[in-house]
């Protein structure tokens, strides 16, 4: 057993997306495609006599996080910090479960892949219900094209060749158990012609165009959403909805010019990484 | 058609690979393992009425450049920096490939994605014989462990979950056709027990381990290196030899500490990127 490590993990807006469900969790996910964001959360492993979870300064029960710990087999203090809000849609438990299973594995010497520290974060935010295709995209970075759905060995990946700067403004949470736990067939159906429209011309205006278009479909809009990826259109920029949040996000100054008080980050050109300090 | 675009590649030490032959190039390549080094190669595409290549200020032909713009349907000038030297085991020849690719793609407007992109630099390497392995590897950034041979939906990737300091020295090249082109038999053998070595154990210590039985194995050690990995290993560090190049890499501060005039440079977290001005 060695000291504490820590890694960081970026956010993950979610463009669209197709639910697809199975017995086993490792292959059960979303498709769909999104951005990962520079702006993300900090994870910080110490073994300890018991494991607790503190999230931006106060215990929290993030119920991946305990189940990746479980499966590492070990005990520890989880810090995670993150820069964007949470249950918004940028994949902050994802990236607390990814996040722990990197420093956890660096940690404790686990001796783990990559590819087996991302499948265990994926299984455990499934079988929580807190997301689907978030754990992936945020092990990939850049702009990531989920084409099945999966951990890494059943789903694979492509990605957008384009590092944008992003703005994003959140006006509150959606549910995403509550989403997921409804009939899905249209949003499914949506999510896959989206992703057949990006595979046609994987560029960022067809990504943005196919969000709203799935937001639509999808049945998803909220007035405030709509009224703010409106007004960004109006003043000749693009922007979509964040799934699955009330969340905006834009390309470049595209909330800024259309009069919203946004927060500005980069894309995360890498995936989640342990960091070397 | 836009204006100039920029890409960044990193470059790439192969630790240990094994040679995988095929008629087809983008099923052939090489598996193995290695560290993507944030030293690399800056690439700029600027459309132009004639294709030509400079490569750190001289005009050069680095074949596969020429492939990649061909295939693209597109003439320009290729600008190529290399913060690495050429023909000693760095992978320059891949990431001038890559980074024509990705910047091509974004200059000239060709909507491709990354994978069609990091597909098309692989094939024009493995046709140069310049390279086997180092595309897929520089796409995917951090510490790549390549499972299997070929373009991505060929190759499944994983990696070693860690970024470590990287210190090099290069004392010249090795021809990479002249070794591939000789019975490989032995060196192949050698490359898949140092994968499923580290396949069991995926850490830096296994992965320095293994470079170095497959060097000896592989019969690929010259009097220089072999000096240089012993003096590493007595001042209690971790280094072996780059393929294919007369390269030594060390972990840390590991070729420093021998006293060797060494550059130093991080492992780069990311895979190879458009560069967003």
């Amino acid at each position: 057993m060695s000291d504490e490590a820590t890694a960081f993990v970026p956010g993950h807006v979610t463009a669209f997306f197709s639910a697809h469900p199975a017995p086993e969790p490792a292959v059960a996910g979303s498709r769909g495609a999104g951005i990962a964001l520079d702006d993300g959360v900090r994870v910080t492993v110490r073994p300890a006599a018991e494991t607790r979870t503190i999230l931006d300064g106060d215990p929290a029960d993030v119920e991946p996080v305990g189940t990746v710990l479980e499966r590492l087999g070990v005990m520890a203090t989880v810090e995670a910090d993150s820069d964007l809000p949470v249950g918004a849609g940028f994949g902050v438990s994802g990236a607390a479960a990814l996040g722990t299973a990197l420093a956890a594995n660096a940690a404790f010497d686990c001796g783990r892949s990559e590819n087996e520290l991302i499948r265990l974060a994926h299984v455990a935010e499934v079988e929580a219900g807190t997301g689907l295709g978030d754990v992936v995209a945020q092990a990939r970075g850049g702009v990531p094209v989920r084409l099945d759905s999966g951990a890494p060995g059943q789903g694979f990946l492509d990605g957008v060749p384009a590092r944008p700067r992003i703005e994003y403004v959140s006006f509150g949470g959606l549910s995403t158990a509550a989403v997921l736990d409804g009939d899905t067939t249209d949003l499914t159906a949506a999510g896959d012609r989206a992703l057949s429209a990006l595979r046609e011309e994987p560029t960022l205006p067809t990504l943005l165009a196919e969000s709203r278009r799935f937001a639509r479909e999808a049945d998803l809009l909220t007035e405030r959403v709509t009224e703010a990826v409106d007004a960004v259109l109006d003043a000749g920029g693009e922007a979509a909805m964040a799934m699955l949040g009330e969340t905006v996000f834009a390309l470049g100054t595209g909330l800024t010019d259309a009069g919203y008080d946004a927060v500005a980050c980069d894309t995360h050109p890498a995936g989640a990484t342990v960091v070397e300090e």
